[in-house]
């Protein structure tokens, strides 16, 4: 962009941000114009929704905002492309994200923007808080702790929680994959995946793809190509992919260019410009590439394009196959509140995947178009009804 | 009410609080309909708006909710006339204080209640909560713990802090006071007043009419009265009022009754039914007695009619002189947003006060008319202003 459109378009988001002090309101939807509509919102008439709430706390479902509402907590250590800006600053994307729940999903969100970035307190004070909200939706919080607290907040509570730069974002690159593996008549069990990136997502995609059946998936970090020899280095969630076996490790490749040759799949959710065109000239034929690093990805469009890459994936909406997280919380939220549900499951995710990948049916399929678009008015009721089923199983 | 009228009203606040699953809307005030427009809330251009709060966190009050949001936070420990009936029980009550707020002043409100009875840990979690409020609205907490809260959370936070049920009623209490003395025509620093609890109320109460000037307060509580014989059976707060010598104490009086002996004025915010007809009777000529425990108050306003009380305050609104905190906190936290004010101090209490009592101009105060109306729509103009410009002097 150049320098004018640039501070146009700086000028009008800011503006935006300003008009209404934000881009949520926090509103009664009661009337309070006379005595009366007082007496039974307030005293003394809510003495009985509260007395019926003491008595069967469930009924906090039905008179308040609980029933309604999920909070979106963030500590802002790993915001977007912007990393470790604080609760403050990671503010607007936190309503951004409540937004954007509203807009497809029509359930409410609170941002919940939290000043320490220790992990034993954040899990404390999500607990504190969770009697407010019907789920815990958990966002731009830095791997490894993010797993840990999770997992942790997961376990002691029951209501769902949900990280979705973890599990939203697997369950959309799953379905993108299933998808151009059919297009390219390869199944998924006797292909070569390399995952760059074990954060949050990366972690996350690597864990879900073996649960789907995957059996051959090599990591790629920061430290290098993911090996046994290099253990040591690892945080916890690296040496729990080493652990449980669902990283292939190699011993003699050293590099991410020897790591690439013959493979069939890239999925890039790590750093910049780390692919260059002779390492996806390398894959095999008919290979896919999914560089979808924010907000510069692994490989520009252009640049897999001309490597010859059959099917490509990007974060963005200008290029074809949009791979973007939006496509998946705002269904897989509302089919769990629905069903009140009070995890979200490995189960749950699967079903997911499968109803988001369905809606591009198999004589549509094609390099360009593996993923419906987000505006797609059927993935919201698709993915809540088929997570609605499968938390009514359990 | 008969049992009918009863069942009735019942059922229309079961309905009221169940129509729209409670009485708040998080609801996004931005457009979404487009590709453009979810580049303008969210990824990229949100990315503007973090990276100005990231240079200067008080821009957070321009570009995000924080700029008009308080939050309401209980540990649903004293909740109304319930009492400890926890967190998801005191949600309505909370979101019903959201929708006052939000009717008498715009401000809007975020209800959090905690899922811990513990001081430290509701003192920390509020602190972790701070970056996404304007403000701290202290709710139906329990005394002595919530004098601590407020206190430490005003010490450390530079947002204001206010405690309702401490300095709402207490500058609600003191407004009708003044004025009432105003028609008996007798001064703040001559008369003789006894203060019936020393919970929040109570002990609030007592503090801000020493600040105003007043010289003779005795108090009264759940273990008789107030002396400093029984100094080491009293918690923090009570010991607080007599360390500072802001109570009277005479060892020789025993019993309420005695207490009440040619006292000039009565405030009860304590328990039902203790003041009888003879105690007021053995009041000073031209008394006040403001009796408002909730949901039953010390006295009813029957029985000090007829025991000849001159002046009487009740919390309710179908009896004159309605002495209720909605007159205070909307105006107040209007002011003190506007002036982002970091603090709530002794002498914005007083010009809330003041600001309060003069809106029944001399001409117009009687027996029956000490304060305006809940619905009086000068009362949060005037005073926001006053809190506005004092806000502005510090």
């Amino acid at each position: 962009m150049n320098k004018k459109i640039m501070n146009d378009f700086r000028e009008k988001v800011l503006k935006l941000h300003q008009q209404n002090t934000g881009k949520l309101d926090i509103l009664p939807n009661v009337k309070l114009d006379t005595r009366d509509d007082l007496s039974l919102a307030y005293t003394p008439g809510v003495a009985i929704a509260c007395e019926e709430i003491a008595k069967d706390k469930t009924k906090a479902y039905l008179y308040t905002m609980k029933g309604k509402t999920v909070a979106i907590v963030t500590d802002g250590s790993a915001v977007l492309g912007l990393g470790k800006i604080g609760p403050e600053a990671a503010l607007p994307v936190m309503e951004g994200k409540s937004a954007l729940l509203y807009k497809f999903s029509k359930i409410q969100a609170m941002p919940i923007c939290l000043d320490t970035y220790d992990e034993e307190e954040i899990i404390k004070t999500v607990k504190y808080l969770a009697p407010n909200f019907s789920a815990i939706m958990l966002e731009d919080i830095q791997a490894p702790k993010c797993v840990y607290i999770e997992d942790t907040l997961q376990r002691d509570l029951d209501i769902p929680v949900f990280h979705d730069d973890q599990h939203g974002t697997a369950i959309v690159v799953s379905a993108a994959l299933l998808n151009a593996l059919k297009v390219i008549n390869k199944p998924l069990d006797k292909v070569k995946i390399v995952v760059s990136g074990s954060g949050a997502a990366g972690s996350a995609i690597i864990k879900l793809l073996n649960v789907l059946g995957a059996k051959e998936i090599y990591n790629y970090n920061i430290l290098g190509v993911v090996s046994k020899s290099k253990y040591h280095q690892y945080d916890c969630v690296v040496k729990d992919l080493i652990d449980r076996n669902l990283v292939k490790t190699d011993e003699s490749i050293n590099t991410l260019a020897e790591l690439m040759i013959g493979k069939d799949a890239f999925i890039g959710v790590s750093a910049k410009n780390i692919l260059n065109k002779a390492m996806v000239e390398s894959m095999a034929k008919d290979n896919i590439v999914f560089a979808l690093a924010n907000p510069e990805p692994e490989i520009s469009y252009a640049l897999a394009k001309e490597a010859k890459a059959r099917i490509i994936g990007t974060g963005r909406s200008d290029f074809p196959n949009q791979i973007n997280n939006v496509l998946v919380f705002p269904g897989l939220m509302k089919g769990a509140l629905k069903a009140r549900a009070k995890s979200i499951t490995d189960e749950m995710k699967v079903v997911a995947c499968k109803a988001l990948q369905s809606l591009v049916p198999e004589e549509l399929l094609s390099e360009a178009n593996i993923l419906p678009g987000i505006f797609d008015e059927r993935v919201v009721e698709t993915i809540a009804e088929a997570i609605y089923k499968e938390a009514k199983k359990g």
